[in-house]
């Protein structure tokens, strides 16, 4: 099939997924867990082709230690596989139900969304756990992966076709692997059959997709994410937040980049936080105001606005909470913003006028993620403002579509008077 | 100012109105229901203004009955103000309330989404709508309303400007008017500023905005929306339910434009439900099957996807269940969809499979309204698959955002097993 064909098969499956029941879809995930086990050596090996052209073309270290499976990495799909199966069916749940009159209900359901695209660099656990919360959810998926990886995603990919002929063929086409890269600009114009689309890897990647398709993308940004210290702030908890929060995992987008300081607290504050981040290899960067209290480098204009993903950390001293506020809503990327205070009615209202998808008192940037919010399993980060936004879980992946049951109801009747509505809440 | 000015100013406006409170939403939308009342001299002249180009241009009847204001109209849209105004706040809802740990409490709120760029053609009343729709939830909002109605539209602005600035001075600058055709290309550019755009006006209008900008849009597009007949149907109820969904009021996007009819009954149900439409003035257009037993004319395959607006109906007899719920699922719009039968496997398994914003059981199509739901305001109905779907009220026009409050919890702590997260449900 090529791919037009591969996605209009794909959408006609989406149909019969969306009803298919759960206790199918976790069995497939539980097959497939069992396979790559079985199958490790096959799995391994096919890894290991791609390993060796990655090395033939001289690619980075970086890029071929996510590109390597192991016997550890492929235990740990399998555990999230099994966990993705243990959660509980997302399908189906009432949303609302109403009486619109005695015999005419309405109901709003969680239902998938359809057919998702998924376009994802190097890592090809990423192909496992996607094609896992996509089969969770009923939804079904086209996958493109990176062509340093087609040995490994073939493999893993004929690992969920024969797991999902195993259980039922109405999964069949449910899953496509398209692979070329003239297959994305396909993929990008096929609106009337891709319902989402999720791309996975570089900013650069989710730029060339928004920018390259009418189909609404899932983004899952960088973060620009900030730490303000307020003036009545705890500065010892202040420095242990901001430490924890650049360098508990400094390559992540829910790291810090840049420390906000009120003005009133920064000469005591700021060399205390500056000792136990250097401490830790963190470089500063500071404005002027910074760099009369502490050792820093110059930090410019275009500091604000990176994210840096590495042991760097922008300071600014700020007049007053405003000052802070504007500073984030203008160069942060709206992922996740963090105040340190003991004046509740400050905190309130840093939370509220932040336009963040996290928005956080008291604790370190790094718990806005998914395991750590309680979702089960983790989509991605989401900077966007419709639909879902932060950590997203299976949730994401479902909309939902009203389902009204009457007794020969016309409008007319309401309409004309005859009948009334009764708009009674059941649920 | 020119649009990217008021686009700015409307996105740092979305950051204050975000948090106001709703008694102050409300007021603002009560005064404006005054003043209408007390200016409507003021605005019907501004109206005749347009209604005097307007004939000078020779505009159409249908425009211009569109465009015409009069007192009782003014009436009606005081009333929608009131309703609006005593609507529950929507912001702000509590959606889950999680213990992560006793010290870390997670809560995920409902929030405005922030600017919303309207374009809108004729009705001048939809700018009271939609400028009443985005200030209750919180959303800022630049308008740009048709030319043809451009004294109309500045007049009614100029009551909500008026409104705001009696209120408080923090609504300074939440509504923004733009005017002519090229601010339209200017803010489908505006992605930075605009979080969304709803398009209000003819399925052209959606199209050309969906194809000129990377802003999410959510859009009002037409139905194609059946009825199918089940062999197991209380066929009396069948007609009923057909008429209605077909004459109620034809011009709408959820009556009926294609009756499927089971074979099995068809030779019973063709003749009884044809009589009833042709006394009530609809043509019928049929496949073979269907023109065997009645007088039809012939439905070619343009026929199925067309939504005629009108008292025109494509009738199609098919062999099966699955025949039916294929042609709906292809030629379909995914807007609104009715079984009539008696056998609940068979209506269970249709409201499933048919992937459509609303599904029904034994009632007319004409019930998938915002109203009819229950859900107190319409912003419209939406075909989308990601975000708001189908009738859409205030809540589709917020998203959440999560807020976290600690204690000085850093990660670290539970990412080095000195701590660990409880996960309780509070709410």
């Amino acid at each position: 099939m090529n791919t037009i064909e591969k996605a209009k098969a794909a959408k006609q499956a989406s149909f019969r997924l969306a009803s298919i029941d759960d206790s199918k879809k976790s069995e497939v995930l539980k097959i497939v867990a069992e396979l790559l086990k079985e199958k490790q050596d096959y799995i391994l090996a096919e890894n290991s082709k791609d390993l060796e052209l990655a090395k033939a073309d001289n690619t980075g270290d970086v890029l071929v230690k996510r590109l390597v499976l192991n016997p550890q990495k492929i235990d740990v799909i399998i555990d999230s596989l099994k966990d993705v199966a243990s959660l509980k069916d997302p399908v189906g749940t009432v949303q609302v139900k109403r009486e619109l009159d005695t015999d005419l209900i309405l109901e709003k359901i969680a239902v998938p969304i359809g057919v998702i695209g998924i376009i994802f660099e190097s890592r090809p656990d990423a192909l496992v756990q996607i094609s896992s919360l996509c089969l969770k959810s009923g939804n079904a998926a086209i996958l493109k992966g990176g062509k340093e990886a087609v040995n490994s995603n073939r493999a893993l990919f004929s690992l969920f076709e024969e797991a999902m002929e195993r259980v039922d063929p109405l999964f069949k086409n449910s899953l496509q692997l398209v692979e070329s890269r003239d297959d994305i600009k396909e993929l990008l114009a096929l609106d009337q059959y891709v319902d989402l689309m999720i791309p996975r890897g570089s900013n650069a990647l989710v730029k060339y997709i928004q920018d390259n398709t009418k189909i609404p993308v899932m983004g899952h940004a960088d973060g620009i994410c900030h730490v303000y210290v307020d003036k009545e702030a705890d500065l010892d908890m202040a420095v242990s937040v901001a430490v924890d929060s650049k360098c508990q995992y400094p390559a992540v987008c829910n790291a810090v980049e840049t420390l906000l300081v009120h003005k009133d607290i920064a000469d005591t504050f700021l060399p205390s936080v500056a000792k136990e981040l250097t401490d830790r290899g963190v470089e500063l960067r500071g404005d002027e105001a910074t760099r009369k209290i502490i050792d820093a480098k110059e930090a410019v204009d275009e500091d604000w606005e990176t994210e840096y993903t590495d042991l760097i950390l922008s300071i600014k001293v700020v007049d007053d909470f405003d000052g802070a506020v504007d500073h984030i809503n203008f160069y942060g990327s709206h992922h996740t913003d963090c105040i340190v205070t003991n004046n509740s009615v400050t905190s309130e209202r840093f939370m509220s006028v932040v336009d963040s998808s996290s928005t956080l008192l008291n604790c370190s940037t790094r718990f806005a993620d998914g395991f750590r919010y309680g979702l089960g399993a983790e989509v991605g980060i989401s900077t966007s403002k419709i639909h879902a936004r932060g950590p997203v879980g299976l949730e994401g992946l479902l909309i939902y579509k009203y389902k009204v049951r009457g007794n020969g109801n016309i409008v007319a009747d309401y309409a004309e008077g005859r009948k009334s509505f009764t708009h009674k809440e059941l649920k």
